[in-house]
């Protein structure tokens, strides 16, 4: 199923057209362009972000065309007949350079690079920001749930509350992350991801009782039911059923799977609900919590000891709370040959010139040491210093430490080059590599700043460029 | 276009299958059912709701049905051989009562009511909270956006930062809310929204130099240029450049549509701008606005004096910063002919039993006064007071008020009733419903909380249910 169907070319800002109309009726069309992406703030406050949503972006890419459709539409907003007949072939042939999907990275590093003509690198830009950036932050948001969650199950249960389609994707990326499953039914099977989910209040409701609702979920599902206990009175009526229906289900030789906490004090609640359980033999059966958690409420219910074996976790994690949004970016660093920038009275906002590399250094124990952004035809081998992006006095030696190159070609003349779609696969990869992250760097509050320096050449470069822009003659 | 494609019916949350399963093996699925909309919380500390997604929401129900490749994806998932046979020729058959889309609301009212089966009622419920939730919540932001820009225009910019496929949706709610165009190519062609967009940085960096690139885009859209100013320096480069090409474009009969402002401090600078558009007898050139903005940035631009006549709003805007999502649920209120509640041990949650309809009441000047939910067979003119719905001593005289029921029969026998698709007529009546409301309701700060009570008639159901629904027998 791809989502955008047939008209995946017009996921885009209008302006990228407007401008890409601009570029084919100058006669520039054709020049070569290169883009950086790259994010400026990490998430959530934290060290770090999880890069994903690359594998679903190249996918729609190849299907990023205009149906006849499509140019009918595009003509009646006022765009050119000769530019339309240029879309109507339109495809994109460049070429892209990425670290993998599931990897570990951090802000102001050209984590994908896109070369092509100027109208088709410049065209995608929305499609790749609204891809990556979404997914990158739900990653990450998984990925610190599932640092506290540890070897304990959790599936995404946020259908209800995502930002519409937006919930499709953010399943993906939770999976990706750490969730083990999902209560999405359409994300479900778009991904190859389990599906979970038994009942809700409604189940038990619409019986006079709620012995006989426990009762018969059980009779249907003798296997896998978990019995959401907090309808009427959790301690008084909800878990005292379940240990009934639980018994019952053991004399027909079955096991209950699990009992669910969705209100009331979680650590107080669980804690008392593995008592009652034990007490009566019952200690196989998980206890599942779920109910506005997220990674801060998971971490204060281990510190008292809450007694959760599985979670179901829903709105913070698909809509990405309080965060909402990954500042993402896509800039032009190279244009016809020439390195380009962008000015700011913001330094932060200066870019990095001319095509790159990103390169990581690893310590003696083989941690993240830094991460370097070379030019391209830098020998990496070469460069034995990395300075600060804005403060040149402020420098690290890395000569002799192990070096990895972070990008690779993922997409060239039209296809995906080793596609990973697997997404255990792209999770396994994600929790290697944070083997290899800093325990100071993980954690919530004050995290380490990892550091990212720059070549001297591409220094130098930068310097020179700063220089020789000046404004335009004016009168 | 129908985003879900042919596979709407797996857009749910897997309980509500499993739930239907169970329903249908102990044949209570034709048992009748009657469950409410409703959400608790204002967004954004407001003091209202905008109810928007109605249409979208029902359209995608009219294809809520199971293909072959959706059943054969179900069956693997376990459900049972016989459901899956009744899946196959699943439609919803009910009846959804609703206000309309773009009224005002107010948390705990029941704002939808759907009648159904049991199966069909409760298999809808992810599609509908998905829907729903997302665009009321977008849909409030923009029109808190719309209540500070006034008359001047804003567009929708966030398709780069919106929450994935979310984006599409979030468009159609910032029309309904006030916006009046979008850069979203797909959204715009989608809900028939003009497509809004001009250039970027990477035009500008494109160029060698900046009066070349805003010339060149001039000489190609000379009745539909507006500039992007702030690539390299705004007041001594970007600017003067742009009077530049505005008196070229005079000199041709044209006139520069207007300059966008994207970093800066964008009071001072729109100031400064004004005054050399001014000097040069270029008046008439728009200054927009662009970067990080939202209500509150708004309002502080507009006490500030700033120069603006129109905004480009993006992340904010779309993602719903900072609340994220909207907390409406759905509540199983009858069943089987019987009233049915769910407890809680926070009072806030207990859910309103029985058959309801929402009526709102008007004070003498027109404005709203109070909304009442009353029984659905209570006569409305026949009820004098209004309680709150847990202080029963806290009530209002409500005798000889203007009255309207806000729900209407939205949706009967598989059809649309009175569809309504026109985004602007949606916004209109927004808008109409705006001046009854009053202005201390619609304040950012501390707002008025609008009063919302329940009949007598309903006070008692729900007492008397209080009292029966005791925990089932246990040990």
């Amino acid at each position: 199923m791809n989502l955008l169907q047939q008209h995946a070319g017009l996921y885009t800002d209008y302006y990228e057209l407007t401008m890409a109309q601009g570029y084919f009726l100058s006669g520039k069309h054709l020049q070569k362009a290169s883009f950086d992406y790259y994010y400026r703030t990490n998430p959530y406050k934290g060290g770090y972000l999880v890069f994903a949503g690359l594998n679903d972006f190249l996918q729609t890419l190849k299907n990023f065309k205009y149906s006849s459709e499509d140019l009918n539409y595009l003509a009646s907003t006022g765009l050119h007949p000769e530019f339309i007949e240029y879309l109507r072939k339109f495809e994109f042939t460049g070429t892209i350079h990425s670290v993998r999907e599931g990897e570990i990275v951090f802000p102001n590093t050209p984590i994908m690079r896109v070369e092509g003509n100027l109208v088709e690198s410049q065209i995608i830009e929305t499609l790749l920001l609204n891809f990556i950036n979404f997914q990158s932050l739900i990653a990450t948001k998984a990925f610190r749930i599932k640092l506290i969650a540890g070897d304990r199950p959790f599936s995404d249960f946020g259908l209800r509350r995502a930002q519409g389609l937006g919930s499709i994707q953010a399943t993906r990326a939770t999976i990706i992350g750490g969730a083990t499953s999902t209560s999405n039914v359409y994300a479900a099977k778009q991904y190859n991801v389990p599906a979970v989910g038994t009942i809700a209040h409604a189940w038990i409701q619409s019986f006079g009782d709620e012995l006989e609702a426990f009762r018969t979920y059980a009779s249907h599902n003798p296997d896998n039911t978990v019995l959401l206990v907090d309808t009427y009175d959790t301690l008084k009526s909800g878990i005292p059923n379940a240990i009934v229906v639980a018994k019952e289900l053991e004399a027909k030789g079955y096991q209950l799977k699990g009992i669910r906490l969705d209100s009331g004090d979680l650590a107080y609640l669980s804690k008392r609900a593995r008592k009652m359980l034990e007490a009566e033999g019952l200690g196989y059966v998980k206890i599942m919590a779920s109910n506005q958690l997220n990674e801060h409420v998971l971490k204060s219910l281990n510190e008292q000891g809450a007694q959760l074996d599985a979670f179901g976790i829903g709105t913070e994690l698909v809509t990405a709370k309080p965060d909402a949004a990954l500042d993402g970016v896509y800039k032009l660093a190279e244009c016809d040959g020439e390195p380009r920038m962008k000015l700011s009275e913001n330094i932060e906002k200066l870019t990095l010139p001319g095509t790159k590399k990103l390169v990581r250094y690893y310590d003696r124990a083989g941690e993240f040491f830094r991460d370097g952004v070379l030019l391209k035809d830098e020998a990496t081998e070469e460069v034995a210093t990395l300075y600060h992006p804005h403060y040149p006095h402020k420098w690290t030696d890395v000569s002799g430490l192990k070096t990895e190159e972070l990008t690779q070609i993922v997409y060239e003349n039209g296809e995906i080059i080793n596609p990973i779609t697997s997404l255990t696969e792209i999770h396994d990869y994600l929790m290697k590599r944070s083997e290899q992250l800093s325990f100071e760097s993980k954690r919530f509050i004050n995290p380490h700043i990892y550091k990212v320096g720059i070549s001297k050449g591409l220094q130098t470069l930068k310097n020179d460029l700063l220089h020789q822009i000046k404004p335009s003659p004016c009168k």
